[in-house]
């Protein structure tokens, strides 16, 4: 394995590797600063990923460069922005090789590409724990911003895609599988696997550990004002949907029986140890959108339901109790999920 | 000590601690993105301090909170653009309590409030290794962009400030030496320093642990049209001195005796084992700007020195040698200086 390189030739390399030649980009990877050509308004998000927190020591650095990029073009596509514009810090330990770091700009680059995002600029640093640090900048919608703080009792709860196939993915990972290559995986054993189950084995890692940020979902939404309120299931469904819904003063009632729990994870779930329904309400990863939509959107919103996989869970209330309803009864659903800090709380 | 909140009650403390009214700033902390109001260019640029690699374990939280910003608004300040923004990412430990990001944050924004810069947005994550990773935008001026690459052979080389106090602090720092207070030094025995000596001691490490980033100066230089190149001396004046070479496709001579080498270096380097030339060259984290200046511009930039502390060093060449000259002789300037992956060079 060849070791880094000294700083400057990896920030030539980077430079190379970025160039772009866009009018809106005036100065790219190499100065002090980039300089980009704007107007108007402009969202900015940065999101952190660190080894052993928030993926497993060893990681695939090609999906790991992937998925940097991705959860930050998730939050923009829930403030309904375009991606314009990535910034990437990265701190990498003594043992980086070139070969590791290769590969995750190989991933990372992947993703900007198929997302129209020109790279330009970033950090280099060495650090005891991997991390990568990424600034991301896009273009709302015309029409307005999509925020958090827009839902009104009355909406209609709408999510895209399933719920719980990226924890469920995660559970294998901890249990030993991995990815092999185009289209194999490795059970526990080291040995590939060969049963019927792997092709959907497979597919779980791979949303956990390469997400599909909804881009084109935020961006038409917020032009064609579908949502009055958004966020990204980053951290799972009950503790965004807590999210958006304080930041809105109302509540909600979601259908438990309108839960699009993945359908890997009810046959899958008795083997992983995972209950379906909690699966898909506190797993986390999956980055879909959640979003509340005015009733009289819902029939436009009903003909973007194939394209964007999109399901309707639920109702925006106005009382602050966030609940589940099954068979005519409910419960609440407590604000939990994914915490940075759950552990030292107060 | 208080351990931390859960993570949506650390980022409402900093949605309140950071609120700002500012017309271009249409949505701050809080959302899954910020949102600001830009027309032209925008300069963008990302730094990160790790523990361990950038700053001492245990070191004063507030001052590092100062730090964190000022390397990033350096980098502003070098293209001469005024900085407008900021976005945070902290990685902290499970050891981090709340009095320790309470005074990190103070110290953040006090040096925001300093320099107009309103806090939009970040990320908070857990993190074996404690870091910080800040991006800055920031409006370059209107007369155009500072970068590194338009330095001409015959122009004059010029540098702010001083040389080396940072990495004496950095040697008193590893010597055991601490800050008390407001005006205290503490000794690697643990008692209070009362020597004649002290003040200068204090001075040094205050200079390492809170530098001040140049934006003033960037900024008139950049508007006044004074300088062809700039860069930011963060990773000493050979290095740094070296990259403006390169990206502006020159070389330089710089007169040794002309080097601005802090006052206190001649006198403490004997006890630091510091030689006062090589802390000067090599030492790094001045933060200083090295500029050059076309020579019918020299009379102007002469009228700026005692407001920016100028001092010109030396002299733009055609060729690539970046060399040292002194009584008739020259030697070239290694390119040397602070690298992230020394140990792993091919």
């Amino acid at each position: 394995m060849r070791g880094l390189p000294p700083e400057d030739r990896l920030v030539e390399r980077l430079s190379s590797l970025y160039r772009v030649r866009r009018r809106d980009v005036l100065l790219g990877i190499g100065d002090d600063a980039a300089v980009i050509q704007c107007a108007g308004p402009l969202a900015v998000s940065s999101d952190v990923l660190v080894e052993g927190v928030d993926f497993l020591p060893g990681s695939d650095p090609r999906r790991l460069g992937m998925k940097a990029l991705a959860v930050n073009l998730s939050d923009l596509a829930a403030m309904g922005a375009a991606p314009l514009h990535a910034l990437l810090a990265l701190g990498m330990p003594p043992r980086t090789g070139l070969d590791w770091f290769d590969a995750f700009h190989d991933g990372f680059r992947a993703y900007a590409g198929e997302y129209g995002v020109a790279v330009i600029g970033g950090d280099l640093s060495a650090s005891p724990t991997l991390f990568a640090a990424v600034t991301v900048l896009g273009r709302p919608a015309a029409a307005g911003l999509l925020t958090r703080s827009g839902g009104k009792a009355g909406d209609e709860l709408w999510i895209s895609g399933t719920l719980g196939a990226a924890a469920a993915g995660l559970q294998l990972l901890l249990q030993g599988y991995r990815l092999v290559g185009e289209d194999g995986i490795r059970g526990p054993s080291g040995r590939i696997l060969r049963s019927p189950h792997a092709p959907e084995k497979r597919r779980l890692i791979r949303h956990q550990l390469s997400p599909r940020p909804m881009v084109e979902l935020g961006t038409t939404l917020a032009e064609k004002g579908l949502a009055t309120a958004a966020i990204d299931i980053s951290d799972g469904l009950a503790r965004d949907l807590h999210r958006l819904c304080r930041a809105s003063g109302v509540g909600a009632v979601v259908d438990r029986d309108a839960l699009p729990a993945d359908s890997a994870i009810s046959e899958l779930s008795a083997r992983l140890g995972m209950d379906p329904v909690a699966t898909a309400l506190y797993g986390g990863e999956d980055y879909g959108l959640l979003f509340s939509v005015p009733r009289q959107k819902a029939a436009a919103l009903t003909r973007l339901a194939g394209r964007f996989a999109l399901r309707r869970i639920g109702t925006v209330t106005a009382g602050p109790a966030v609940l589940l309803s099954a068979r005519g009864r409910t419960e609440p659903i407590p604000d939990a999920g994914f915490d940075h800090f759950p552990k030292e709380s107060a």
